[in-house]
């Protein structure tokens, strides 16, 4: 089987600002994503997945996408922490991932 | 603490064939699986997960599984993406990941 | 853009002991953490989410933290194997990943 080497890149956020992020990162060069709805707690308060549920603008969102370049993946992670972290809360991280089908993302 | 070495496979794909991809992913070796429901945006169009909701077959749903052996991880990649991924959207990636206990993987 | 490395710990297990789970991994060093429902198949028997919807205790739960240190991932998988995974069903593994603003994990 050949693979092909690729970044995953995870962004977990408000979920009132998802829609924002989804548009930043397919303007960053992202050609597909998926998101999950879920709870947590970060640095500034806990986000209940119940409360949530009740009040969507205050849960929160894991987004990830692959891209093929490390430089896409760079520009999508300084774009969204320059245009949204510092008014909300966030994180990016990113890891290695091995793909099939290059002509996909 | 002692650690493994074993291999993370995520398959992003339809909804609707979520069941006959979990019943591949066993008959081509994993022993176990979770799945997490969300949405997003493909080559083709975008998975809204509150459509989703009401229409469940159009959702999209993240499955994941952690194996020990390349080569399972590789079968089961080779099996789900010619039994499934001509006809439905999808995509799957493999990562390196660290467990304890090997005896349940 | 400069990164820093982390650990990345993803913990598979049953939602009825979620709310303990998260106090140890706090208590063990992580200062953030997300989580996710969802169904899965595990060595004893198949959760359904839909089922899980109905009967929350008995829905699976995907809680993932990133931290700074080896350490301090190595402490919070021994404490969470030793304290919950031999009467409850779990598993845990670890991933490396690269983060930016390294003082909020």
């Amino acid at each position: 089987m050949i693979t092909y080497n690729a970044w995953k890149i995870c962004i977990i956020t408000e979920k009132v600002i998802q829609d924002a992020v989804l548009k930043a990162l397919e303007s960053a060069g992202a050609r597909g994503y998926t998101f999950y709805e879920g709870g947590g707690k970060g640095e500034h308060h806990r986000h209940d997945n119940q409360r949530a549920s009740m009040l969507p603008s205050f849960g929160i969102v894991k987004i990830e996408a692959i891209v093929r370049e490390r430089s896409t993946a760079e520009a999508i992670t300084d774009t969204i922490t320059q245009q949204y972290f510092k008014e909300y809360s966030g994180i990016i991280y990113l890891q290695g991932a091995e793909i099939m089908r290059p002509e996909k993302f």
